[in-house]
Parts: structure tokens; sequence; C-alpha cells
């Protein structure tokens, strides 16, 4: 089988890859022709939450059910080309690390000749009500998590 | 006394037009080069909320005291020049009407060159409790709305 | 036949009016939980841009091989009810007038209770070349701009 | 002389750090109740603009003068606490190295409860005219840029 993107906008790949697809329109764009750096974020949290909804652990239902959700932590991206207007784009996603109240992600936009930004993302499981404290990562969601990892986890580092 | 926009980012002259100053940056830009049309809302919003402030009701206090909240329930937005890169502009806000549960405004965002867009916007008086329902404006804030309001009402058909 | 809305992401339904798909992610909203108002807009510009390609007039083509482009002129938007987290919305897109160098479109952003945003819009074909001067709408796009119409164009009345 | 945040939009103190000003308004906001994590790359890119106005070497000129610009090619966010709606924030920005192509810069958005979101960034000095190759910053921007050094280059490991 082979790893080329496919447009579906939510499918989990036999090698546990999710990839989502978006188009870039006007207001992802800045004045420098190019997709404004801070929207390559936008794309990767609209991945992971179809991601999320395709691998059946939905974040709604971990916020109702258990009154937990995960926040974003720490992210690093790397940005290796520009995204263009009308540009068509995957953006490829996978767990590299679940553990009892975090979970590490590795996500890659992919333009038409080639990614565009690599972003390495640590998610912290916490209470919705108010504090921040760390809550603990509910079964179905740590199972669910771990079928959106890829196979070979050497290729990732984050 | 002279009309001319001040660049303080909070004053109401004696006109009783409140002005605000809001730089353009990239991130507000479309790869047109020009500042995206939706970006001129976020403008409007920002200054309607120093506005309040300004004029001794800021929003929060009637979210936190009253359980009420502004709600945007139309605007009308004529582009009339486009705001570019670096840009200072201007954004005047003026009360048209005051009702027991409705405010009607008119914005204008001018560039260097003159205005760039002229927004009328009706907002309502909604409770924060789930539900829409029109709230009646307490008394404190029609007052303050009414301080926003010019005094030569027949420039503003809004 | 029927109007029911589809969530094929663009699609023109034997009736004229184009359809589009989108959810409502986290950077949509706002701390009210509901969408931000200026977003409404960002959806419509997305069902604009997917309307013309479907129609067999990309906006970049007239871009390219005309020096033109569209830009918004006015817009109205009545905000019906809130969308909110997770939302599936459906755009509905139609022109309402096509004129020698103004376009007239009607779009709906429609949620699981109904609408949501009803927006009117008037475009200007504008040169590329620094101006903002008036150009004629070419042909093909004239007619693809048609096909967009509404039958019963007395539904609308923008 | 003392390290407090000032509110005034563009300082540069005398340790070298640049400080601005910006205000959470509910554009900023998600249904989550806080800043949407995007956004903070927002508030770095509009003080990172004002930091060079500040210190007489705006970006704009850059472009002009030398058809070169400054892209972002890494950032790191360490999301350390929340900002919510109304939240005065100070962003603190300063140049951590200053090489032949290459800037490094640390940002802090820094909340009333102290540090929200800690920035680390390369950013790369590349030509306007189509490609992204390297370009050599221009020594009144390499001095520049140096002014925005902290003394205690020690505190700054990025």
């Amino acid at each position: 089988m082979t790893n080329a993107p496919k447009v579906n906008p939510a499918s989990i790949a036999t090698d546990g890859c999710h990839r989502y697809a978006v188009r870039v329109y006007y207001e992802d764009t800045d004045a420098g022709g190019v997709v404004y750096y801070a929207n390559y974020l936008r794309y990767a949290e609209r991945a992971r939450t179809e991601a999320l909804r395709e691998a059946g652990i939905p974040h709604a239902e971990l916020v109702e059910q258990f009154g937990l959700m995960f926040m974003v932590r720490r992210v690093e991206v790397d940005y290796v080309r520009a995204a263009r207007l009308d540009d068509s784009l995957i953006v490829e996603t996978e767990t590299t690390e679940v553990g009892g109240a975090t979970v590490r992600l590795r996500q890659v936009v992919i333009g038409p000749d080639g990614p565009c930004a690599e972003l390495t993302l640590r998610l912290a499981c916490v209470r919705t009500d108010g504090a921040t404290k760390p809550g603990r990562i509910p079964p179905r969601w740590r199972e669910g998590l771990g079928r959106l990892r890829t196979r070979d986890a050497d290729r990732t580092g984050g």
C-alpha cells in the first residue's frame, strides 16, 4: 500500500496516519502573498479535531462525559516552504507518545511541492472546571490515540 | 475645537465621538495586499470595547453584574478604499440610537487617505444564561451609551 | 427534486444555488461560546471561492488571464441565531444580479437549527494593477455567475 | 532601574528589552474562554513589528530599500498559563543572536498573573523577488537588532 496523500477530508490510513485536506483561501494569506505563519496552527487544530472524531474519540465527548479537555502545552513549528493562495494542502496527524495525562503529536502540512510546515506538539489533558490541573486520559481516548500512532515510531523524534 | 483624529487609543471627544487607533499588521492583510474584508469587523469590535470602557460602562461589568451582554444582530459595511500594511487607522464610534434593549451604532475606519470602511450596527442586549432573549439595558449603560452620541444626529442616517 | 442541503463541499443544485459545507472549530468561536461575528464573512468567502471554481470560472483565472479581481464593496449581515463549536454548517451562495462590472450575491449560513447568518453582498470587478478602477466582467464569468442564479429571483430582495 | 512591564505600546528599556502592550478582545478568545493558541503568534508579530520600528529599522524600509524581508523559519511556544478576555498583556521582545542572514528572538507574552506564552523564534532574511534565497542583513538592521539584545544574554537560552 502507498503513503500517497488522499484528499478525503478525514481518513486514517492503515499506517495509522490521519490525513486532512484543506484549501488556502484569502483569509489565510497575508500581504507577502503566502499563508500567514500563525494560520498553520489553525489548520493543525482542524486536523486534530477531525482525527479524534475519525478515531471515534471526539473531543466534545471528552468534555461532556468527563469534564476533561486537551490543551496545547508546547508547539514547535518548522516552516519549510510557503503555501500560497488556492493551494490544496494535506495535514498529516499522528501521535508519537501517549502518556497518562499527556499526548505528543506530530503534524505535517503538505503542499503541492512538499512539506510546508512541520509541527510537534505536546497536549495536556486538563479539567474543564476552572483550574488547569492535569486529568488522567480516559481508556477509550488512550486507545483511540494509540490508533493514530504510526507503526514506524522511529520516524518521529518529537 | 477640532474634529481631527487623535491617536490616543481611547478617547471621547467633546463631540461625543470615540476615536480608537489601530495599526495594520501582516495578520490583517491578505494576498491582495490589503486588509481582509472581515478584519474591519475585528477593528470595530476592539473600538466598541474601548469606547464602552472609556464611557465608564465596560462590557465585562454588564456581563458580571447583570448577566447581560450585547450581541451584534445586524451589520452593514461599505468598503470605500483599501487599508494597507503599516497604515495607521482611526476607528470612530458613535451611537445613533439607544432603545430599551437595542443600540444602533455607526463606526468609521479611517486611513491616511480617508474613510476605508463605514459600518452601521444594531446590537441587542441579551441574557447570558443560554437563551438569547432580549434584556433591558441597565440605566447606567443607557446613559453611558448616550454620551457616545454625536450632537449632530442628522449626520448619521444609520 | 428537493432543496435539502447536501454536505458535498462544492456542488451546484439544479435550482442554481451552490452549497458549501463547513465545520465550526475552536478558531471560529469566541469566549461567548459561539462563532465570532466576523467569521461568518470568512465562511462566506470560502463558499464564494468554491462556487466560482465549481461554476468553471475560478477567481485565480480571472486574476491571471484578465488582470481583474472581485472586491467586496458592500456587505450586509443579519445574525439570526448563533452557530456553535462542532456545528456542521452549509453556506448557500446564489447571484441575484450580474451587471457590467458588478455582481450581487446572497449567501446564507445554515446551522443544525436553521439559518445563522444571512448575507447580501455587492462585488465590484476591478483591475489588479494598483488602482481600483472598475473592469468589465469577461463574458465567461458573466455566464458562469448567471448559472449561480436561482430560478425564483423573487425570493431574493438583496 | 526596574524590569517592571510598562504599558507604553512601544518602548525599549535600558536593558534592551522591548515591551508592547496588547488587550485581549473577543476576537482573540475561543469557546474555551481563553486566548486561542495560534493568536499568541499574532501578538508576537505585532510586537516584533513595533520593536523594529522603535529601534529605527522598520520592516517596511527593509522591503522597499533592499528587497529583503524577514521570514519566520522556526518558532517554539510554551503555553504557561491562559490569558483571558479583557486581560492587559505585555509582549517582551529581545534578540538573542544576530547572524549574517538569521536572527534569533525571544518573546514572552505576560498577563496579570505572569507569563502566558514564551516564544523562541528563528527568522531568516530572504529576498522578496519570488525565491526565498537568504539575503545578508544590512548593517543598519544588524545594529538595530543588536540594540534589542538584552545585556544579560545568559538569561536566554533560545
